[in-house]
């Protein structure tokens, strides 16, 4: 397997690599992708700084290849980095509509495209997994459950009446105080729980815990109580409740397959926060 | 009156203005004053942070006098500013409950005390107004609605479960496009509306729009729909919630009893943005 992003990468742009990303360079952060045309990138810069919590924006680019803005650290120049091929493979949406899975977007991409990469909750997992906290849906290889809430994001320009998607993991009471303050550290990539409890639940409008609309169902066991994040799912789904008034092509990254950064969650927040 | 911010906190200085400052030197830019406990100020400044529409944050200052942080630009040097003095009127909280209304806090500033300057409203409803679109509060000298919603901020260290406040204000439908694009440049003091419509009165969980929580009903005509934004109440109840947690004296400006500062929205924007 690839020993550096750089060449993981490179196996990604050959074809040689079009699968999930959970767990490939565990040290290195991931970042969700969306690409839109120029005409609605203004009002999607804006729903990410309303909703920062569930929309965690880390950098956009108009180009596209080789330079990312807003200091993210990207693969060494003479490298070279392609955001059309870097990625193991990509969905291609039309009126927001899934028209087709691609192991790259050269023929999609368009020069009025731009650029939006969006933190991943990958970052948050590895630290619970360092302290012990494992989250359940790991141990039990499954994917993490997620909701669509009754909470509605803060409109911006188009995006208006875009439901809220929130992660949840359970975890023992006595553990949430621990949970929290690990999370709370990546401010970058959704941040501490924004709610938790079965009151928790309640107030996101969640009728039935075990019926999530994304993922998959992790029960609650009875010392346990579930906890709740914002999920990179929620603009996704904001792409998908608008898509019909986008007339060009909207490029994201498959699910789970992400695109690999060269930096770690701290290099990248050092960065930021300069 | 006076005809300089600087001249005006001069007369608040010496007490001889202690009331509202609505209409106070219009092309200024005001702000909302929060004084904490240095101890919770990490906890509030991430709230601000995850919740940027309700809470924008301006600025921020530990020593509270001369300096504020995060590039606002303040009175000029020679000139001097003291936070403690230089607004009509303070509150004073004990516990989350309400102690004294003074003309400057001198006497509860503390050395661990750090300042939090919060956008208000003021900015776009005089965008409104030259636009020919005044609010209908504005027209009746009323105090605009103001609402405690269902939707609650995104949970921050000690501040969990606190509701979003939203203010409202009546417009005709046709309008609602002007309105929107014309705040949503002020995107440091709430932007456009998060929601609306009565489908949008029921998102946020509004039983009874002619009982607004804060302000004064204004009431809706047939060809009128409300219209939501994010309101600088929501920073003020958040620390009302969780109150009985916080040790020290929080002091906030007396409602309505703005800072005034040396800056156009215009200047402000432009030296954040830079």
């Amino acid at each position: 397997m690839s020993t550096t992003p750089v060449d993981f990468r490179l196996l990604c742009r050959r074809g040689d690599f079009s699968s999930n990303t959970s767990g490939i360079l565990p040290s290195y952060m991931q970042a969700n992708l969306v690409i839109l045309p120029s005409e609605i990138a203004k009002d999607f810069l804006d729903l990410c700084a309303r909703n920062p919590v569930p929309c965690p924006l880390l950098a956009t680019t108009k180009c596209g290849f080789d330079e990312l803005d807003n200091g993210l650290l990207i693969a060494p120049s003479n490298q070279g980095f392609d955001i059309r091929t870097d990625l193991p493979r990509y969905c291609i949406f039309e009126r927001g509509k899934l028209k087709a899975e691609v192991n790259n977007c050269r023929e999609q991409w368009r020069d009025d495209h731009v650029v939006f990469l969006i933190g991943c909750s990958y970052s948050f997992e590895g630290a619970l997994i360092n302290a012990g906290l494992t989250p359940k849906n790991i141990t039990r290889h499954q994917n993490v459950s997620m909701y669509k809430t009754t909470k509605c994001l803060d409109a911006a320009g188009i995006f208006v009446k875009c439901p809220y998607v929130v992660s949840m993991r359970p975890y023992k009471k006595k553990d949430l105080d621990a949970v929290r303050s690990i999370t709370a550290d990546y401010i970058f990539t959704h941040g501490e729980p924004i709610d938790w409890g079965f009151d928790g639940a309640d107030r996101l409008g969640i009728a039935d815990l075990s019926k999530p609309e994304y993922g998959d169902a992790i029960d609650i066991e009875d010392d346990e109580i579930p906890v709740f994040w914002g999920c990179g799912v929620t603009p996704q789904l904001a792409l998908e409740t608008i898509g019909h008034q986008i007339s060009g092509p909207v490029i994201t990254h498959s699910p789970g397959c992400m695109l690999v950064l060269d930096v770690t969650y701290e290099q990248f927040s050092e960065t930021k926060l300069r």
